[in-house]
Order: structure tokens, then C-alpha cells, then sequence
């Protein structure tokens, strides 16, 4: 039933190898970008090509990057005595998107995996450590996922940080904003039972 | 807060221009875009700029076509003497999903409205009448949308092309697969009553 000319089929197979397109949301986007100005369409393509050949990790923190440092290392009003420990880049991104952080990060580029054979020297531990050893680093925040490859991994680089001397400090674990007690994971229930503070 | 390298800003911005993609969709493609092979993510760029570059108007009926012809109209099985009128090539394309129809189509290019300015000129009204007026056209299907506008485009092109000798027909308007009678919208119910067949 390919009753679509070549060149619309063809947009339409690779728009869905994205995640969370369908064919018929590929579709739809196809007639889409055969509507909006040429330019439009362009832009979007221009991007997808510049985002392959510009992009590279951040030489201090390994968080995606354009130049050298990424934005949040070459801002001199963060504080670089704070560094959050993260699994990946987009991860980082959901923080800043918070505003709330003002130090700055360290982006693993995983999580310790035996299951799928991803050990230290598969992440950028040894960089961590040499960051860390280097002085002038007062805390060090865990901000892995919150499962069992996030924990393993919390564990260990805790035990070879702390020795170096910062404070090491891992993330609130609890119920999430707006969240309904009664449809709550038992996890999360045990996890904001144990981790209650004085009011 | 933008902590993305400007590369990825970019893809973000053009990404979240599309229907349906908000900044958060736009941020997980963009990190997936990252994440594929780089010929992947080269190969959608390049469907982009080919989809403009490349698609045309089928000469016969007006459908998205990347030669003189569209796919439809190539093929020398499908039925000439019906032709199912649609307002886009959109239109078109879920017909050919239901792999249901064997005749052509013809594509007007909207709908006629007058608070939008469009009139008959704007559409391939013209076209259509040619068409029709050159003979061996028996039916000619009016599968406008069921709104207002496709409704007094319906009524317009019956006037003009009944004359012309063919049966005019319309889609069958009613209750969709599936649909719950209780949460029905009522000008839905009426029209399936009024087009109650015979069991």
C-alpha cells in the first residue's frame, strides 16, 4: 500500500526510527514539513547535520558541548567547589532546567552494569577521581538514577571518593510532587517512610 | 537556562516547531539523535531536504508525486472512471491505508470557505470539471470532511458536476467502529439515524 511517492515514503520510514513515532505521526509530521516555508524544513535538517558534526563532550565535565567547556563550566558564577555526579547529559539538562543548582557537573556517561558488562573503565570514574584528588571539591552529590544500577553505582564511587575528602551526598528519596499515597509504589512509600524528616 | 551547547539548543527550537513536539519531546529526540549511528541521524536530515526538494504534484490528480505521476495514477490497475474528490493528499493517504478503494482521486487543495478567502479559484475546482467534462468518468466520490466548510464544497461541486453526466455519491456519514452510543455527540447520532439502512 505504498500509495506515497518516494521521497514522502522515505521521510516517513526515518521519522519513525525516532522514539515515540508511530507511522501515523510520522505521517503527519511528513505533510507537515511539506507545508511550512522551505526554509522552515531546512533549518530542521541543517540542525540535525550540525548537531552530528559540532557537538563534543565538555574537557572538564564530559556534559555535551560545543567548544572546549560547556556552558555550565565556562559560566564563572557557578560554583565549582559543588560537583553533581551524573549518568548522562540529558539528566543534567533536567537539573538546569530546574534552576535550582548552582555548582557544577560531572556526566559518568552511564551506570555501573555487570548485567551488561559496563564496569568502571567503562564510565569516566578514573576523570571523577582525578577531578576530586585535584582539591578544591567540598561536596560531591550523587544524582544517579534511583535503581538498582544507580545504587551499585552510588555505592562504589562513594567508597573511593570519600577517602579524598569532600562530603559525598546523595539525593532525597521519597514521593514526588503531587503524587497520590494510595497509588504509590510500595519502594517509593518505604523509601519516604525511612527517609522522614523533623517538621 | 540554556545550559545545552548551542547545537543542541538548535535542534531543540527547529524539533519543537513541529506539531504535536513540545520543548520536552524535542530534548528526548535530540538525545536520541545524538545516540544513533551517525548515518542515521544523517539519513533523516537528508529525507528532509529531499522530501522538498524532490516532491511534486501528480499531473492527473494533484497527490504528492515525485515524477510527472503519483503512485496511484502510475498504476495501471486502479479503476479510472471513479474518482474519490479529497480536500488534501493527507486525505488521500488514509484512504490508501484501508487498501479499500481501487479507483483515483483527485486533490482539491482545501476546502471553499469565505471567511478563510478561499473560493473555487483557489482550489483545482477547475481541474476537476476538466477532468470530468473529458468523459469516462462514472462516479465521482465526494470525500470532503464533515465539517461546514466541507459540506458547502460538497454542495457547490455537485451543482457543477452532475450536469457533466457522472453519479455523484458522498461517504456515508455515522457512527464510527466502535463508537459508545451514550457518548455520542448528538449532530453524529442524528445523521446516523437519518442514514439508517435497511438491515
Amino acid at each position: 500500500m505504498a500509495a506515497h511517492a518516494a521521497p514522502l515514503e522515505r521521510i516517513i520510514a526515518e521519522l519513525t526510527r525516532l522514539p515515540g513515532v508511530g507511522r501515523k505521526t510520522a505521517q503527519r509530521l511528513a505533510f507537515h514539513l511539506l507545508k511550512v516555508p522551505e526554509s522552515e524544513a531546512r533549518a530542521l535538517a541543517q540542525a540535525v547535520v550540525d548537531l552530528r558534526d559540532k557537538i563534543r563532550f565538555c574537557d572538564e565535565c564530559h556534559n555535551l558541548a560545543d567548544g572546549p567547556r560547556c556552558p555550565v563550566c565556562a559560566d564563572p558564577r557557578r560554583e565549582r567547589g559543588i560537583v553533581c555526579v551524573v549518568a548522562e547529559a540529558s539528566d543534567l539538562a533536567a537539573f538546569e532546567r530546574t534552576g535550582a543548582y548552582r555548582g557544577v557537573y560531572h556526566v559518568l556517561g552511564g551506570t555501573l552494569s555487570p548485567l551488561r558488562d559496563v564496569g568502571p573503565d567503562d564510565l569516566r570514574v578514573r576523570e571523577l577521581v582525578e577531578r576530586v584528588g585535584a582539591g578544591g571539591v567540598l561536596e560531591v552529590i550523587l544524582a544517579l538514577p534511583p535503581d538498582v544500577e544507580g545504587e551499585a553505582t552510588a555505592v562504589y564511587l562513594g567508597r573511593i571518593l570519600k577517602p579524598l575528602g569532600p562530603s559525598v551526598t546523595r539525593l532525597a528519596q521519597g514521593l514526588p510532587a503531587g503524587a497520590d499515597l494510595e497509588f504509590t509504589d510500595d519502594l517509593t512509600l518505604r523509601r519516604a517512610l525511612e527517609g522522614r524528616r523533623d517538621w
